[in-house]
């Protein structure tokens, strides 16, 4: 094959592959995800990674190419299908398609990638894993209020203290029944809206209230259009906005004040009420807050939103203090289903994005045992021994322990450094010497990590004790796991004999 | 909406959504055949869905739509990406892109969604999950050899038998050596002679012989053209064919009769020797048999195949006795990686089917442990009571036993027909009498199961005291713990107490 023909071996912008430590890390964060799902009584659902491109909710122009944001192709019957870009649509599908064999309320969750066709940047992938949880079926807002409380206690069972989170529930209707009650009808202005309480956080309550009004310069000189409020209305959303702080229920009296009698507005206190008793008879949940500057996708929820936020501040890459912010995020979405049949099916969930909840967790660790989750590995100093060297390997094996022998052509120096790359614990070296002796060496890697690095020869090497036992022949597999239990995330040190 | 608006709940052809049984028998499943993966060595990779269409080895001709076989669209730069179709030329493409960082040999296993632009039918999906280890940068037949007896310990790991499964093991360099001798050199013969041999099994020798020389009428009077050899030339070819049975031994011995001097079939014979020694270090590894009749992918590899098979009969259907076949397959491939890089990368591995080897699992167990894996179901009798079922349920948690409150609005019965929906194996039933009385009813829905399909009302299943337990509210937990232990498939009856 010529050179020129060769295909050049690199991924589409916006995908990346994952190695062993990041697998492993991630796979234990989606595990204890899952698992706090399963004991909140959640049952998994796995639904394929293509849709019709009409059930996703895409509308299609007469174009040749459908709606931004999706991966879409034309199937062999020239209908459109696509790569999901959630899970919430394809779960609308499911359960619109099934329904008279579903319970109700039907309780499921569901873990895998989504595709989103945007333009790729740093940290933002086109492929990436979500878990969620939905209840659909059930109107009460108990519901909601498990919810947010499953999120509280999905984070703490991954090791987040209760003081670094926090999970923030609103509700739309009470932003809605506010701005109907100071006149804010139109849909554009509304929005307008949204987007400057959007920005709280980052710009501030002066710059917000600019642009709620006329407008607003920044720094640079640009202009910002206002969403054209009168004082009064502009006061009206930043009292609202400031209606926060204090238990759920001050915050409950607050809002109830605000929004009069609006029967949008009311309704929605109201829910926040009810959300508020729900979490109390659950035994608290302090964690849940109600806070009014939570905007999120209230496009796409009909009722309370809420999200998860890591509070506490974290390095990065540069040193410098910041915070992760919403790892999760979900509301009621009464629509969705209806899309299909016509009928009401009331519906709430909610989304952990595990790829930035991963690198919060990372942030926590100064290092992971995923970096030593590889395997023991015998290393081959005497070819013609090969079947001693296989029994110690199905020996291990057999005790439940990964095992490999070196299958490759190097020498010993390099053995061990391939031993360190494979984030092998231990190495077990047992030369022509050993062989005859009945003994094997058992090299403790994790504590020798230090100088490994620096090893050339096997003399060289013989020099350095560090983490090196020599034991009996028969005393292998007791070694072998007598130095793996301490590294065992589940055992402490007290636990070790 | 209008009715003629919304879109219709459905999938595209080919494409199946996974209930909770089926996700959670599938998912065991696939942590079972990791763990094997594991336990000899390998560590997890994860590549994502999408690649370059040239990556995959799909060439591109001057249409406006690739290959057939392929999901491919063109991205936002007019290159062709599509989505993975096996998880082989994603590894291939990995390394090719990796090497310098990667450990020499790299071993790592995958397991995830591939898709296939094919046409759908019975059993035949457009999507479906791989769960593939590969050795990659080792021409050592030992990691043929381990590959090999990694298929059977990852079957006997599944529960499967030693007699009810073989992994055979063929080379393709010995029938290219076994047809060069004979004087078939053209390709176009030499892949005919291949398609007859692949029909062994459903036609038998004499329609093979046939299909090697002038071709073959079947009984609906259909005419398949033959391969064209003369008799000698068939001859051999089934006396190759007919060389397996009898230990790894006996049928290297006999092959190496029929390659004689040819040097690509006596390379391929020593290949094949190297693996039984390398077995017979590891243990002996009886389950793997040299089988010359195993065509499989011979087009794709370069050296050994083999493929792991159920041998016992399953009732299909239909009541009719057949069997599984395949569950995996592999091989040597040492040419994959020089697509993109140009050099030498030996490389071996093997793709287990989960969704096909599910199905041979299936037949294997007359009811699943999955049937009944929903949480406890807390019904709601009394809804002024709340906090005392909420209690409930979070002690439940607490415990780590998966457990919710009814959500729904509907009565008693209606509640118990939820419970049974959702796979619990528990309901808790407490009435304002209980509550008084500070008791509870635990209902074991695995040993009542047969009557409550028939409960119509609270009284009529009062009487039915079918796995009914009332006991004092403090027992709760304890009485829960100890009905839930008994079906748990890690405990026999002589471990619960």
């Amino acid at each position: 094959m010529a050179t020129d023909e060769r295909p050049r071996a690199r991924l589409p912008s916006g995908f990346d592959d994952l190695g062993a430590v990041d697998v492993i890390e991630r796979q234990e964060m989606i595990e204890s995800l899952l698992s706090t799902y399963r004991l909140h009584g959640f049952a998994p659902l796995e639904t394929p990674a293509i849709e019709h491109l009409d059930a996703l909710g895409k509308h299609l122009p007469d174009l040749d190419a459908p709606d931004e944001g999706v991966f879409a192709l034309r199937d062999d019957d020239e209908q459109w299908i696509a790569l999901r870009y959630d899970l919430t649509a394809p779960l609308a599908r499911y359960v619109a398609q099934h329904r008279q064999q579903l319970p109700t309320p039907f309780r499921s969750y569901q873990c895998g990638p989504v595709w989103r066709r945007e333009k790729p940047g740093p940290g933002r992938f086109r492929q990436f894993v979500q878990c969620d949880f939905d209840t659909v079926g059930s109107a009460s807002m108990a519901v909601d209020a498990e919810a947010c409380a499953l999120l509280g206690d999905a984070l703490e069972r991954l090791g987040i203290a209760p003081a670094d989170y926090e999970v923030r529930v609103n509700d739309r209707k009470v932003l809605g029944g506010v701005l109907a009650r100071a006149g804010v009808v139109d849909p554009g202005t509304q929005l307008a809206v949204l987007r400057a309480v959007d920005k709280l956080d980052r710009l501030g309550p002066d710059a917000v209230r600019l642009l709620l009004g006329a407008g607003r310069r920044d720094a640079s000189g640009d202009v910002t259009e206002g969403a054209g409020l009168t004082d009064d209305q502009a006061g009206t959303v930043m009292a609202f906005v400031g209606a926060g702080g204090g238990s759920r229920g001050e915050v409950v009296d607050r809002l109830r004040v605000l929004v009069g009698d609006d029967p949008t507005g009311r309704s929605g206190v109201e829910e926040l009420a009810a959300i508020d008793s729900a979490l109390d008879a659950m035994g608290g949940a302090p964690r849940v807050v109600f806070d009014p500057t939570v905007v999120r996708g209230l496009a796409y929820y009909t009722g309370p939103v809420f999200e998860a936020v890591l509070t506490d501040e974290v390095l990065d890459d540069k040193g410098r203090p910041r915070q992760i912010g919403s790892v999760a995020g979900g509301g009621r979405y009464d629509d969705l289903v209806r899309r299909f049949t016509g009928q009401d099916v009331p519906a709430c969930g909610a989304s952990v994005g595990v790829d930035r909840l991963l690198v919060a967790l990372r942030t926590r660790r100064a290092d992971s045992d995923a970096r030593r989750a590889g395997p023991v590995v015998v290393t081959v100093m005497d070819r013609d021994r090969l079947d001693d060297y296989h029994a110690m390997v199905t020996e291990l094996r057999g005790a439940g322990i990964a095992a490999e022998l070196y299958l490759g052509t190097a020498g010993f120096s390099k053995q061990l450094k391939y031993a360190d790359r494979r984030g092998a614990p231990i190495a077990v070296i047992v030369g022509p010497d050993e062989l005859e002796r009945r003994e094997v060496q058992v090299k403790d890697l994790i504590a020798g990590a230090e100088r490994s690095t620096e090893v050339t020869d096997r003399d060289e090497w013989r020099a350095d004790s560090t983490g090196q036992h020599v034991v009996p022949r028969a005393d292998l597999v007791a070694t072998v796991r007598r130095l793996l239990v301490p590294s065992s995330p589940s055992m402490g040190p007290e636990d070790s004999p």
